[in-house]
């Protein structure tokens, strides 16, 4: 027996999160049923971060304890074949017997795709946010710039844990343009507060769309630090289809 | 009245092809449906190229005659409140009385993307050919470049209609590399024969995999002029769903 880590990539468009609920089809659920098929009798694999209904990952870390006898990638392979195919494992290796895929990561990475068009886009509109009118990129960037360093987040989104701290620490926030019309913002942090990044997509996006301003933006992080929360930012969240939690660093 | 060209999008993956057949979903049918919506009582809509089971478009056109009193913009928004998710006018705007999208057209231009990954890819899968072992980029461009000009491209493709021509023109045939893994073929051309296009990415891959040579691709087009077909290529189609129809000219 020994404990094994994955690397987990999905499509989270038929899936209601990752997390196991009863009478819901998840990833955490899909991925035990597989992983039963390989031997395992476990009650429960641990999971490094938590996402929404529709959100999508390249690299899920899932960790669990297994009887194999054979190589890595013959697990790998093995998983696969039992896998639905909206699921994957990318790796899977040998860890040390106490490691835990969320308590030990010392940072997440999640990736948030839009373009910006006025009329529907079948083909691109499953995997990024379509919104319009269009950004100004050079505010997406600037904006960007004010979330890096340790800020308290009260205003773009909730404690994981009840009366939890909301001060996190990001330490990559970063734009770019794909194409003409396409934008994507990189966002690395400590960890994130609940719905966290599709807020800060959204604020940025209302932004640089003139329906917000910067300086709205700075307030709202320099405040939490002196006092009550006084929100003057458009409230919403960017769908969640746009996002992919792409990494997860130990 | 009036002849309306427009240019549609969809994701092929749930369509039986372009073309309206009974008993299967099929893209003209969808579109059919929503044009009698918006008033339109013709028999049938003219299609520029026909499109295979799971392949996409970007820029398909289709033409039909209809009596509007709006505006063009108000015809694409009626049109797209009836069609389902996965197809989409992008463009519509009145046309001359007897436009035919595919007697008319000078040109089409595909796309076709594939990846190089050993294990599974549930984000990239839907719209890219996973192929492995990796390819020889530097083998591909090469290849490309074998294709371009007027060939009888018999090896490729069967004709379209019966004992039709088999020469063609290639116009454009490059291949770029989108990032580490991922490469994006473009061919233009003046019409393509049936699955032309799936046909020579197929071969050039297995080119640039080492399980076929350049020369091959050299001989085979050259042979067809002065003689019998002598076919030492792979058989075998690049599967449809990294295909798409980029753009018709006229």
């Amino acid at each position: 027996m020994a404990r094994y880590q994955v690397i987990l990539a999905y499509d989270g468009t038929l899936f209601e999160g990752s997390q196991r609920q009863a009478n819901s089809r998840t990833v955490q659920g899909d991925f035990e049923k597989a992983l039963r098929k390989v031997g395992w009798s476990g009650s429960s694999v641990l999971i490094a971060g938590r996402t929404d209904t529709g959100v999508h990952a390249t690299g899920q870390v899932a960790a669990f304890d297994l009887d194999w006898s054979h190589a890595e990638t013959e697990l790998v392979n093995a998983l696969n074949a039992y896998l639905p195919a909206d699921v994957a494992v990318r790796e899977a290796r040998v860890t040390r017997d106490d490691f835990h895929p969320r308590f030990d990561a010392t940072s997440r990475r999640y990736r948030y795709r839009l373009f910006c068009q006025p009329v529907r886009d079948p083909l691109r509109e499953k995997l990024a946010w379509r919104t319009w009118p269009t950004v100004d990129g050079e505010c997406l960037v600037q904006t960007a710039a004010l979330l890096m360093g340790t800020h308290d987040f009260a205003a773009f989104g909730s404690p994981t844990t009840p009366k939890g701290t909301t001060v996190r620490t990001v330490i990559k926030a970063e734009w770019q343009s794909v194409s003409a019309d396409e934008w994507q913002f990189e966002v690395q942090a400590d960890a994130f507060l609940y719905r966290m990044v599709r807020r800060l997509v959204f604020v940025q996006v209302a932004v640089a769309q003139g329906k917000a301003s910067t300086e709205a933006v700075a307030r709202s992080l320099a405040e939490q630090a002196q006092g009550p929360r006084k929100v003057d930012l458009p409230s919403g969240l960017a769908p969640a289809h746009g996002l992919t939690l792409v990494e997860v660093t130990y």
